[in-house]
């Protein structure tokens, strides 16, 4: 089947997600050859938009992150990306999900996980999308 | 804080997770009237860019998404909603999520889940984004 990127000029959205505990740990988005390239191999790559580059997660924390599943969703032009992440987190903040703030109905993020390493020292230039 | 619309021009990636299961239903796009619906109702409403219009979900079917848990990464440019589900599944083609099949390698997409409803007796023009 055809994934569409046109949808979202290039790009297709990318959730990953923790196999064993469920926990959605970053939204990616990836172009044709970041998608291949995760395919192929079985390691996640997104397209950065904001360095218009491919990012292979965890290429410089070693956090890599591994795809145990792909699945598409109705109109293939989403990706659910199930993983066993390599390392105690995803986030360039320092957590294990990058959804770690809830919204209050007045719009201010609370914190509601706890750090699970130490940014400084794992990246050097690794950055979120 | 403030939600960053810009980056994906105008609109933000919802992922809807079910939080009683953990299991991923869709992924949707708000723009900043979607999200006040959204933050101001408790269901979701969500910016349809085929229809190019506010598309309240479940305003055919009923099975509309009551917002449990509003939460946004680290960047504010992707949003996490945990929801209960009011209904048997979100997927216009029938599934209790939209990501219901599986892709192998070879880029074919398998059915990994079972129809919960029959999308031809809930929908008259309900669609999906």
């Amino acid at each position: 089947m055809e994934i569409d990127f046109q949808k979202a000029g290039g790009l297709v959205p990318a959730i990953i997600q923790d196999q064993r505990t469920g926990d959605v740990l970053m939204l990616g988005f990836m172009n044709p050859e970041a998608f291949a390239q995760t395919q192929r191999t079985g390691e996640v790559v997104f397209f950065s938009r904001s360095r218009n580059e491919l990012w292979k997660k965890g290429e410089t924390s070693g956090h890599v992150l591994k795809v145990l599943e792909l699945r598409v969703d109705c109109d293939a032009d989403a990706l659910l990306v199930r993983v066993e992440p390599m390392g105690p987190g995803v986030c360039h903040e320092g957590y294990r999900s990058c959804f770690f703030r809830e919204l209050d109905p007045e719009g201010s993020g609370r914190i509601v996980a706890e750090r699970a390493f130490a940014p400084e020292k794992v990246y050097a230039k690794e950055k979120s999308q």
